[in-house]
């Protein structure tokens, strides 16, 4: 049966791409994503097949890689950070498993590329959330971020805002403070790429406006510092 | 000032290494870092001055790379997966920052490798508990056992078992199972390494023989389903 690389490429540019994953793509002759996530490999494909489309184009998307991969082009389907977290894996699964192979090469998920930029502000247990109602009903999200107080987690929180979604990540931080009080908070905006920007703030001073689809924000814990500009949630070892 | 860098390995073995951190390495005179992931980097690290030391001598490596970097040798401090989750980034930065520079090169964590192996369990919002209470209270990880039910979360459990704590994991997939059913578990043993091996089972038949330390275990959440012996959580496209 036919491959499909389902390829996680991680933030920014190429430096953070692992060797497989590179690999997988150096293999393809096929190479389809989302227009940004292309453009982040573009020195990879010169010479291979590219199809990509915009946001909301994820079903035609992984249609068209697996219809090329069961067609014999070795095929990869590729998109930013993780492939399974907020990324193609699970859609190439229910859309071709059984019609090809299908083969997974994880990435460096966004919580950890933007932790790395901040400091240390995770650095045991977590919660990852996106702030987008699209896929998942608002209800459900509400409820996780209960769940986040009530374990006290430090919280990725993923697609804090769009053009038309402003108001959940408020509602968000909102509850956070309630519950748990003025945590501290890092923004990372196109990180590992040249644009990027980096803010920490508390709750209580959060700038909304700093926030767009391209960031992804980090609430610490009621444990999380900051230390000569660093965000650091010790792990306990009490030093 | 001299750079400390914090080097996530990925998992298992340097095809899951990111192009940064395999830099990183190359760049370092010498290396610190727990015995089995300097093994995993035996490659590379030929020509360093290397310092290993065993599971517990945690500040004892961080104080050793941080002073090898303050007298000026370029110092890769490693460690398994990523650098911040579990890793050795905060530890690096109470310890060491303002004494050194640190940079935090991130890697692939062990939730996202081994959902990779499993097919795609973890697919959007996600909660990671480690079930060791050595750095964190027994108290606290209860607490976010129940948030994550409250959240129904796909689940990352690391560090489910080691050879005197064995009855934590228990614990939790018994209140998993308590408040939402009979979940799908998916364990990966020794991820990405020649001996790795990969269960799936319900929470009702799993197999705590089967997991030690060096397993990770993905518990599903509510919509999670196994396709063909891949377990899948669909993100909501609705195919």
């Amino acid at each position: 049966m036919s491959v499909l690389f389902v390829v996680g490429l991680g933030p920014g540019d190429t430096t953070h791409l692992t060797q497989q994953a590179k690999k997988a793509i150096e293999k393809s002759s096929i190479v389809c994503g989302y227009r940004t996530y292309i453009q982040q490999i573009e020195g990879l494909i010169k010479d291979k097949i590219v199809y990509s489309n915009s946001m909301g184009g994820e079903v035609e998307r992984v249609k068209k890689a697996v219809l090329s991969a069961k067609e014999g082009y070795i095929t990869s389907l590729v998109s930013g950070g993780d492939a399974s977290i907020y990324g193609m894996a699970s859609l190439a699964y229910e859309i071709g498993f059984g019609v090809v192979d299908i083969v997974v090469v994880a990435g460096v998920t966004a919580a950890l590329s933007c932790s790395a930029r901040l400091g240390a502000p995770i650095s045991d247990d977590l919660a990852v959330i996106s702030m987008s109602d699209l896929l998942t009903p608002w209800e459900i999200i509400k409820k996780r971020i209960e769940a986040v107080n009530i374990g006290d987690f430090v919280c990725a929180v993923y697609n804090p805002k769009s053009k038309n979604r402003t108001k959940q990540i408020e509602y968000a931080l909102n509850r956070f403070y309630d519950s748990r009080g003025d945590l501290l908070c890092g923004v990372v905006k196109d990180c590992c790429r040249e644009s990027e920007a980096v803010r920490i703030f508390p709750i209580s001073e959060f700038d909304y406006d700093f926030v767009d689809m391209r960031s992804t924000v980090i609430v610490g814990n009621t444990q999380t510092y900051i230390k000569q500009g660093k965000l650091i949630t010790p792990r306990g070892y009490g030093v």
